[in-house]
């Protein structure tokens, strides 16, 4: 071990904010205390889940020039929990400050494009849907018929669990096209995909350059929102797919969590989507591993080393808590689960109001005990 | 699952006052947040390792009556993290409050006196080791001379990593009785115990009467500190000695958890000592079980249903980090361990700054594990 790394490691990157407070910026929060980093937070409600667990909070639009600048000016280091902020405003907050946004802003703005996503997708040769551009009601037709009207249009903008997605299964589908394309940031029209399961993978670039993978998963959707995820899945084509996106993340200088979506079609693997954030498929790494999504992101954006993470058990199965109610929601936990609450003012109908975890001696197992485990909770 | 206690859990047993602000303070805060409970600190500073990690602190003294009523009034259930408080201040600042505090003050007072703990454990029969209480030089002297000078003198209060404890190997040794009788609280004088090695066992109580068992682990003590802990370990005489003890808790009405550091000596084992509170011998527990001693103690204290931990690997180790210099520490880890920072604000001679866990296949791999580890911490 070089001393320079020691003494590198001494310097101020201590002081992280985050932009942002619902649980993803939450749960970075509490694995920064365990760090011993020192976490602000700035966001909208002193309610907000992530506002909740810390000293410092900012209260304050993410969009305010003046209140981006105050805050960055505040820390070391700004990373974000949600990509669709402003990446432009971001960066010229940024520019003069001792204080790197990383995810940088520019990697932000390119991935929170689907346009400029897909585009970086082909540019790293890595297997994704074939799309056309639209941006009017008759280019979103043409795409449709070229597609055979099966297909899938998403926002450029905006769009995440399903909102700016809209699948089309055959002709007789009644779109109204003109009015879809008054949204002004235009679509994507994909091929739909057939696939047997989806899968995700979440890789971690460090600042000085340590890249690690977690797990590859499975992922269970309903109503387009995660229901499960369950781990270690192998294929046989994912160490191609890790090589082409670990490329891609170094040549693009990526720094922090990213989360490739992934659809299994015919044993073949697509990238479905990008999410260069912390992401819920790997919320699992909370008790599944010796090292989190969310200590490995707080650990790459101050420049610190990685390790691959080890897993603890040979299984593991993560199960959201949405709400299914109005209602204060319960629990009386009974089962071997980990419990991450997300202290939601309000519950409501599909909100994500926390999570549980497992491990066991198989992904099976382990998933079994958190499906069983959701009885024990009133949402 | 009866519908009695669902509704009891969606009760407001939900706000939890911590008194202290030290590391157990803060790693109780940490779970806390994760179960959505609101937790407040009650502390001296605003640089103490709990208040960085929650967004309501009370600074103030936890000896002060009126400071203490303030608090107690704010919350649901008042817990701490040092059973060396004031218990009979404590007792009458919550008489009037719908807070209970949890452990009782009256199990504080009874088991912070060295003699009244004892006679606790004799009461129950739990093993432990021959004693005579001291309170002037001459029955000092008299107490040694009984244990033919191989004894461990112990001051009645406020002894705790070694302080306030003596141990007398022969005749020769000079002790200045007059000196050490000054202590108005008096003394308990020990045979002592030429232990094989140290172990340390923890168990919990919920105030609705259900009650775990933590793995039972060996600890090395270097410099009357705890330098690792390592688990599980099995003994055959541990069941006689588990069921003991639950009966003491179950008679005792004990609430919350409660450490017992065990000597073998031959085979045979005794307590040495106990901890009303969260204890150093069951951090590894953050990591290595599907329930942390943290989190069982705020399920306990708010009357919540607990289930034995299950461990996630075979073995598991924990290795505090004690400062070494008045240096800032720095860290660089390599190794797949788990860091627990405790933010205090000075680096000092072997001060507590944090902990490292791992799990492996074995106790003795794991415990390699961290012991490797410590390279990677300057401190």
């Amino acid at each position: 071990m070089g001393n320079s790394i020691m003494s590198e490691n001494s310097k101020p990157q201590s002081k992280v904010g985050i932009l942002g407070g619902g649980q993803l910026a939450r749960m970075l929060a509490l694995k920064g205390h365990e760090l011993g980093l020192h976490v602000q937070i700035l966001c909208e409600s002193p309610h907000d889940p992530a506002a909740q667990v810390v000293p410092q909070t900012t209260i304050g639009k993410l969009n305010d020039a003046s209140t981006l600048k105050g805050f960055i000016s505040q820390v070391d280091v700004v990373t974000f929990e949600s990509e669709f902020l402003d990446s432009e405003l971001l960066k010229s907050c940024s520019e003069h400050s001792r204080a790197q946004v990383l995810p940088s802003p520019e990697m932000m703005g390119l991935l929170q494009d689907r346009l400029t996503q897909k585009n970086f997708l082909i540019e790293h040769k890595i297997p994704t849907a074939k799309f056309l551009a639209a941006s009017s009601a008759e280019e979103l037709e043409q795409a449709c018929r070229f597609f055979n009207f099966k297909c899938v249009i998403k926002k450029r903008r905006f769009g995440y669990d399903g909102y700016g997605t809209f699948v089309v299964k055959n002709s007789s589908h009644k779109f109204d096209f003109t009015e879809l394309a008054r949204d002004p940031n235009g679509f994507i029209v994909e091929e739909y995909i057939p696939f047997q399961r989806e899968l995700a993978a979440q890789f971690v670039r460090s600042q000085n350059g340590d890249m690690i993978t977690f797990p590859l998963v499975e992922t269970l959707q309903k109503d387009s929102r995660c229901f499960w995820v369950k781990g270690p899945i192998r294929h046989r084509q994912f160490s191609r797919i890790e090589k082409l996106c670990r490329t891609a993340l170094r040549k693009s200088n990526y720094v922090g969590v990213i989360a490739f979506e992934l659809f299994e079609r015919k044993g073949e693997l697509v990238v479905n989507e990008i999410a260069p954030r912390v992401h819920n498929s790997a919320h699992h790494s909370l008790d599944s591993c010796h090292l989190d999504q969310f200590t490995a992101h707080l650990l790459a954006v101050t420049g610190r080393r990685l390790k691959s993470p080890v897993l603890k058990a040979p299984g593991f199965a993560m199960l959201n808590l949405l709400g299914e109610s109005n209602n204060r929601p319960s629990w009386d936990i009974r089962s071997p689960v980990h419990l991450h609450w997300y202290g939601k003012h309000d519950n409501r109908l599909g909100r994500k109001m926390g999570h549980i975890n497992s491990v066991s001696t198989s992904a099976e197992k382990a998933l079994k005990i958190v499906l069983n485990a959701k009885k024990e909770f009133k949402l």
